[in-house]
């Protein structure tokens, strides 16, 4: 579990910085054995200096072997267990997008499928439909009338939607209504439980009027609706830990994940120069800053060494900025490793790295995954990283006397 | 939690002999970023030995980031799970100045305080009246009479005191009377539960009892009570191990923190060097041996770098009289850091080091901060610690077939 039981009973207040920096997907892999990963190619002489004046360590994003998606990845890092606070699929889905949840709300992901004459699914993916075309099909989806509650629909990509229903007494428990399987009609939502009983009814006639709103289509003519769920619970960063928080990411998914947690989104930045010309606007406003720079991640998933390196390379140049404003706790990390010849995220332990005046300098001079391998951090999971910061930032009192 | 479950069903007996010897806040830092810590500075060339022919390890009290007091950073040490097993206040206290606590007795940690004409209270500590003062008070309080029950009353120091109250149906959760703020009452005692309601009783009698008691006094004519609590339940050595364990500390604290977990107290030694002695004469009465150093700790809560140097010296001094007596297992720890650069104990993982002629020898050469990193043990949760010693004195059996 996370040790929130312990943070809310000794945090203390104090005017320490902290800095989290997570560039997202940071850790790697060589492209051949005995080789050097992404970040230990990449000339990164400023981070190198943090290493030296820091501690490292590698993260264990979930439990090894456990490669997480964005969500769990975040969790963790912010310090909420990601076993154990789950966000559901519609809920991510609706994060991803920048719709912010409430507390009357349940998301669901809607996939857009083709129904044969008999009513049953011949594509569940509806012809892979391209998003420009799927995209004016969730708008015409905003018509649905359900009395009672209030629908909001989101397009995604190609055959993805995001639903919302929004109305009292509805709870987020109700099965998916995809068969998983062509030549049978979709399921009908079904509530696993009694609290869920009024979304299952609401559910079933917002499918009734998307079939009437579009029974003209050839490819897209139903929907299917998958991972109901509630706004997740997760007490905010100030019930927690005491701290102001505030995010300066620029993608949608990172800024929800941050809102979900109760830190307060920051400027508009679109660039990392305008993420830090953000930071050092906020500097007296909040206690905590999470950082979020994504092209790690998207270099990594798309397989592209070179370019992953080069952005590791950009995040470099951009550290004196940030040093410059002396925070008291600056921590670099990722939220899991996207190794570019995986192509994918994956469960390797991220390496990281922590500046402080008191965080026990352990003799690394390079910041790197096998450097880090003999850093004072050890290997330990991410959601020990809050503990770790607070403690650096002089923000947690002494457990028993 | 603890590994007692484990500990219970695997013990065995034997005739190996185990030493932990428990430098306090043995950790540190450099006081420059990229120094040396007090451990590393000390020239300590029976340790180093020790360290050649041992594993070193590095020892996290509790969890990342936390800081223990000495309660929770020697329970870990014990193998007792410090986040499971939580030593009230009151118990703490009584513990700390030698009181045995009996399964009938609830302790309370007493303030005085000085209340004006109206009852309010004026000043919380009784304007830090001198510890002289005080200690005459307490003993005067020891004539308060409380039908029903008997009531212990300790001195402590400054306007700090121990109330016990022995009886039948106590239980130990009531509400602190300290108001935390001066210009009011002090409240009175208030049971959390039905099962304390008989002490809540019994406390406010007592409080009437003082106030008569003190009347005539200027500073100190009120008290105040805080952290009601019962002995704590903890399982002996005996029980958990299979180990007849003996404790040789100097200080009441340690001593009463070892008898909590049914440890004998052996001798009444006031120096290392009697300690040692205390040791040798017991070496045939037990299995099991917690000698507890203070000094590293009280230097480093100094700030004094050089004295906590000199003490870790004096330390290393002595081993070789441990050593002549040839434990099967011989273990140097501390139960948490306390760097002179702090002040104050610290989150810092403690450096360990485990001597037997099966503990798999790592490389290290140096007892430190530093070189702990590199050490077989790993970084590894205190509360293993008492697995390993048992493991490396032959007294654990295998786990399933």
């Amino acid at each position: 579990m996370d040790m929130h039981h312990l943070t809310r009973e000794l945090k203390q207040p104090g005017d320490s910085k902290i800095v989290l920096l997570v560039a997202d997907g940071l850790g790697g892999l060589p492209m051949e054995p005995g080789g050097l990963t992404e970040l230990e190619t990449a000339r990164t002489p400023n981070l190198d200096a943090l290493a030296t004046r820091g501690v490292l360590g590698s993260s264990i994003p979930v439990k090894p072997g456990i490669t997480p998606g964005s969500g769990p990845g975040h969790l963790g890092l912010f310090g909420y267990d990601p076993l154990e606070y789950v966000i559901g699929r519609g809920a991510l889905e609706a994060t991803g997008i920048g719709f912010e949840l409430g507390p009357r709300d349940v998301a669901i992901r809607g996939n857009f499928c083709t129904l044969d004459g008999a009513g049953n699914i011949s594509d569940r993916r509806a012809g892979r439909i391209p998003s420009e075309e799927s995209k004016l099909l969730a708008i015409r989806l905003r018509e649905a009338k359900v009395p009672g509650i209030e629908v909001f629909v989101e397009p995604v990509k190609e055959h993805r939607f995001v639903v919302v229903l929004r109305g009292d007494g509805l709870k987020g428990d109700v099965h998916d209504t995809d068969p998983q399987i062509t030549g049978v009609p979709p399921l009908d939502p079904v509530a696993h439980d009694p609290a869920s009983q009024r979304t299952a009814e609401m559910a079933a006639k917002f499918i009734a009027e998307a079939r009437r709103l579009l029974a003209g289509e050839k490819k897209a003519n139903g929907v299917t609706l998958r991972g109901f769920s509630a706004k997740p619970a997760l007490p905010s960063y100030e019930e927690v830990y005491g701290l102001r928080a505030a995010a300066i990411a620029v993608y949608p998914m990172y800024k929800g994940l941050a809102r979900l947690v109760g830190m307060k989104i920051v400027g508009s930045a679109q660039t990392l120069a305008e993420q830090v010309a953000v930071l050092r606007e906020h500097w007296n406003d909040f206690d905590f800053f999470f950082m979020h720079f994504k092209y790690t991640d998207s270099t990594g998933e798309d397989g592209n060494f070179d370019a992953k390196v080069k952005r590791i390379e950009e995040l470099d140049a951009a550290m004196p900025e940030i040093t410059a404003l002396k925070p008291t706790v600056l921590i670099v990390t990722g939220d899991h490793s996207t190794p570019s010849y995986l192509k994918s995220h994956s469960w390797h332990p991220v390496p990281t790295l922590l500046v402080s005046d008191c965080c026990r300098t352990d003799g690394c001079r390079k910041f790197g995954e096998a450097e880090a391998l003999h850093g004072g951090l050890g290997q330990f999971e991410a959601k020990y990283l809050m503990l770790l910061a607070l403690a650096n930032a002089g923000r947690l009192a002494k457990y028993g006397a």
